[in-house]
């Protein structure tokens, strides 16, 4: 049985290693639609390979720059009415979500309420609208798969399991590139330091994310969402070693934990092939060659934008939507040398601070609270 | 739902244990009948507790001992009859077969007959006698449950999951209490150190067991019939702290553990209220408080006892009851002081040895062969 996928981020990081699982099943898989940003070199690569019906790109230059070198007859979309189409329009049944940031959430919202099974590699979905994309998606009896290694080990933890026995599911993290470092020490990091980080490799964004802790932030946020619980019953745990990617403790105080080599590709892949698993290009994981697996718990001291992340999914409503905004545009501001490291908490902390959460938004008014979020975050110093 | 139970041995350490889990859900459990050996106070308290229908003992002076001590009407049987009956001949859906040695087997097998589920803590049944056990439960449509924690772990591992899938399952040990003695350092230690176990509380057997790793070595066996699956894909991994009581690897590369402090009462109660969970005494298992979790490969050499287990395994037929009848009669022996540590070892070496395997033997050739390898393992010196 051939499955029909499209992928909405197709260049980045979990796109192209989406196409990387794919490769291996030609036989299984079939690619319907791709949306890339500017890449267009990558882009043809990727069209010469895996034959999708529509290709869509950020810009209408790039569209035509696609459309000239192409020799497929492919249909070349683009902006956001290209995304949305490839998010709707094709034949898959399931759309992985790899776009980064908040402006997956509409193709996102727009692929559920077509029917297709999500592959849900964007966070910021469930975290600026979790209410809407879950009721849409058990509205529209489609499955919200997780991608990244936390909630797909999680959700492989509750295989077979009734979800009302669960005691507490937590997430584990690696602690981030400056996990050695005390708060003082952080005051002067650079980028290329904070780039650095030491099990997974990611973008620059989600790499900034984990030194700072935001982006387990968002994984609660996110992981409160797709598994329904309360956020007193999601831990954090610090686990140097990324082995265990995350586990669930059950009314028992029996644990059932995933493990494995830090491979995107495994979790991946188990969204496409769900419930059935199959053969990966992963390493096997030696435990005995790993020797130790270490843990401590989570400071949140010292990690600020952690305790601000649950403190903003506690809350509710559109807080978590501004915490997610504001964190995007602080670290697209380090990053770009504007602020420093520990600017970062301090913007998110303010423009937190200066919303007034609304209960249960609407779509536009989450785009509308995350443009404010993302001014407010731009004009601080 | 009241669930009707009857357990082999409950005077023992797996048994006094079982009805501390039922002690706790008096609503959930009802004691159908108990059969122990020779402990009529501890037998008279449970009998006080538990009000069970149908009572055994070892002997018929212990069944008058009995009879005479208690107030009430419950009925008194003994012998091999008497354990046939607590086994079959009671309204329990469940039993747990919680005797040690191959004198369970007999018991079981009439239990699974008589259509009852299988609370399986008795190794020696399906190690002596896999095929027919195996073999019977599937006809009569039973559910062998196991009961100790690295079997319960796979178990519970392996809920929602196509076991066509696995790649490998791997049973964790401590290593024992001679885990960190060179072999030479074995020459001659005493009964007493070896009963000192680094992080279990159990009986003497299976603590000499475990130093040897024998006990791992049944362990095996007796997955390989609860599992389905060839030697090659079990594995055996040193884990001296006994927290991940086995894995799952899957054909992805995921791996799916279990995890606990070690507390006998989990996997017994997963046994009593599978499918479903409910919270148990036990204490929770916080991996910051352990810290870390240490693991190195098994070393075959240093425990060749777990070698020639395997290789009494890959044999097959009634090898695997010579191993376990040698072993039994060795470590009595051990713990009586006839010969030494190391002894244990050259004495199951030797018997099997001796023994020309029978294919696929029956009941009576099994207990036969059972007769013959323990006579032999008697009269080594």
């Amino acid at each position: 049985m051939v499955k029909k996928v499209s992928i909405l981020g197709s260049t980045g990081s979990v796109g192209t290693q989406t196409l990387d699982v794919i490769s291996h099943y030609p036989e299984r898989f079939e690619v319907e639609g791709l949306a890339g940003g500017y890449n267009i070199p990558l882009l043809l690569e990727q069209i010469e390979r895996f034959r999708p019906r529509k290709v869509s790109v950020a810009t209408k230059e790039a569209a035509e720059q696609l459309r000239a070198a192409t020799k497929s007859d492919v249909q070349v979309l683009y902006g956001e009415e290209g995304l949305h189409e490839i998010a709707a329009g094709t034949d898959a049944e399931l759309v992985v979500t790899a776009i980064v940031g908040s402006q997956g959430l509409k193709p996102t919202l727009a692929a559920i309420d077509a029917g297709k099974h999500i592959g849900l590699a964007n966070k910021e979905t469930l975290v600026s609208a979790g209410h809407l994309v879950t009721e849409l998606a058990q509205r529209r009896g489609v499955a919200l798969l997780p991608v990244d290694s936390e909630h797909s080990a999680i959700f492989q933890c509750l295989n077979g399991e009734s979800r009302d026995r669960i005691h507490k599911i937590t997430l584990t993290a690696s602690g981030g590139s400056f996990r050695d470092r005390t708060r003082e020490e952080l005051a002067d990091v650079t980028v290329e330091d904070a780039l650095k980080h030491p099990n997974w490799s990611m973008g620059a964004k989600i790499t900034i994310d984990s030194a700072t802790m935001a982006n387990k932030g968002l994984e609660v946020i996110e992981a409160h969402w797709l598994f329904g619980l309360p956020y007193d019953q999601i831990d954090v745990l610090i686990h140097p070693e990324s082995i265990i990617h995350s586990f669930v403790e059950y009314v028992d105080y029996s644990i059932i934990a995933q493990l494995g080599m830090p491979d995107m590709r495994v979790p991946i892949q188990y969204a496409l092939t769900y419930p059935d698993r199959m053969a990966t290009p992963s390493e096997r994981l030696r435990l005995s060659d790993v020797g130790k697996l270490q843990f401590r718990e989570m400071d949140f001291d010292r990690y600020p934008c952690l305790r601000m992340a649950y403190e903003s999914g506690r809350t509710g409503g559109s807080m978590p939507a501004v915490y997610n905004a504001a964190n995007e545009v602080a670290v697209e501001r380090f990053l770009k040398g504007e602020i420093s490291f520990l600017a970062i908490e301090e913007v998110i902390a303010k423009v937190m601070d200066k919303h007034s959460p609304v209960p249960a938004p609407d779509l536009s008014a989450i785009l509308e609270i995350d443009q404010w979020a993302r001014e407010e975050a731009r004009s601080l110093d």
